[in-house]
């Protein structure tokens, strides 16, 4: 940390932007890693252990996008328009933020076993970070735009795969579960990680804003 | 298509606005309609059908909302506001896609019986779109603020009244309804219908800044 | 209202605002006062009545919002961003709105037994009011920061306990309650309570972004 502070010195105050951008979208691969590990390879012991990390990256997470805000109060000069740093903060954010709520949920509501549907889409979350990461991470002087537009266009897709397992699932849900409160619960979580898809949709779109309007 | 793009080689760069914003609450218009006849007079056999139409004109929705995005990122001189075109935009935007979250919902939930109020709703939802259409009709050169200020207080009308009938709906449906599974289904299908009304109201609240900041 | 007007006219035009969002954030204490002797020290008797009450305000602080709206698209100055008004006149309207939404669910839901943590929430959320308020009143002419500062950490904790009121009963709803009607009812009035004090922390976000600017 002191180091970085000291390295933060050098780095021209519109740059600091990207920075922050790159640390926020790794810290969204991180949660959603170990998110897809919970719900895919996790030993059933780790469980505890596993909810636990999530919640701390959740506050990691928070952290840098108050840092953003931050920036962007103190800065006239920012390498794209405000309105548009300002959505992808809160987008970057809102990812997260629907992943720790998944995982939450998941605790609260004591729910052990995961449907095959959950861990789909805690497959298609971790890639499509991933993906966001990609191109959150290329922003930073238009460097490779090709290698964005494919980062974007997948980011797309996986959203569309997470509606139709989400959509799936739930007529599913109705059909074979007739304990109303397990539906309320099940419901609820597949909900939560539906909605994280479609905050990377938006993370997608505010990127191509940016694109479009520095091209 | 083609000759659609010839045309619009002569319309100056900030008229596409109007062009595009009659174009995305004309389609609305259309989802609204179809949906009403889901709900109200089409035959039971033409349910898949009109359900489908109703998913399509969503995917058109989206492309309108997608290309107003575009030109607001590629322009530098907009008609109004940018803040209240981009609010504009996605409140329309907002709108279709929970009209087709309901009609989603009817599907998944494989209700075929719909309640009066459901039906209620769905009308008031096209009564409401074919206001919002004639408000954003008249925004291009202000011509007719009378009849604009006019559709504005009808849309609110419309959304208390659209209110009433959920609030009813909602209180009858936990006197009446025992199987908590349908209050689930039930309830969810009456609050995006209603969510599509604020939406409507939203869209009013905007036109109202956009009508006050040009007078 | 007619010596108001008179007195309006002699407020410089942009410490409007100031005036606004003092009675703005006035209305969500007297609210969020009744909602909590609704909750824990009203007579069974006067739950009609106080619910009213709240109906009431509610629509108060919808008149008030809109005023702000107008006043921001008829001045060319304002005392801070234009986006940061609009932000903090709809984050104090969200408020209004979830606390008069939690209500009304009790109402059209026949909840007239509260649980102890609804009781909580409710002394939560008119806490969180009272600094909600302080902050709001202290913007004007960034008098006393320390104690603006002051308000803006404890709005922050208090949404913290919120946040481990609702786990906390989410959990024990589900453990204790076998009938999934009453969860349904139970759990949506616990999270519209909990949201309430979201939108208290997002009025803290803007608040100190403002702070940030001017500082």
């Amino acid at each position: 940390m002191a180091l970085e502070s000291i390295l933060s010195f050098f780095i021209p105050k519109d740059k600091k932007f990207f920075v922050l951008f790159e640390k926020a979208s790794k810290n969204l691969v991180d949660i959603s890693r170990v998110f897809n590990e919970l719900l895919n390879t996790g030993a059933p012991d780790r469980r505890v252990e596993l909810i636990k990390t999530i919640s701390d990256l959740e506050h990691v997470g928070d952290n840098i996008t108050h840092e953003i805000f931050t920036e962007l109060s103190t800065n006239f000069i920012t390498p794209f328009d405000r309105e548009d740093i300002h959505y992808l903060a809160s987008s970057l954010d809102d990812i997260v933020d629907y992943i720790h709520g998944s995982a939450k949920r998941l605790q609260l509501y004591k729910i052990d076993e995961y449907t095959l549907e959950m861990q789909q889409l805690a497959e298609v979350i971790e890639k499509s970070a991933i993906e966001v990461h990609a191109a959150v991470s290329t922003l930073k002087g238009m460097q490779d735009v090709v290698r964005l537009k494919e980062a974007l266009v997948r980011i797309n897709s996986l959203e569309n795969q997470a509606d139709d397992i989400f959509d799936g699932a739930i007529a599913q849900l109705f059909i074979n579960e007739k304990d109303a409160i397990k539906i309320i619960k099940v419901k609820e979580v597949l909900a939560n990680m539906e909605t994280a898809t479609d905050k990377c949709e938006d993370v997608a779109n505010v990127i191509e804003t940016i694109l479009i309007k520095n091209s």
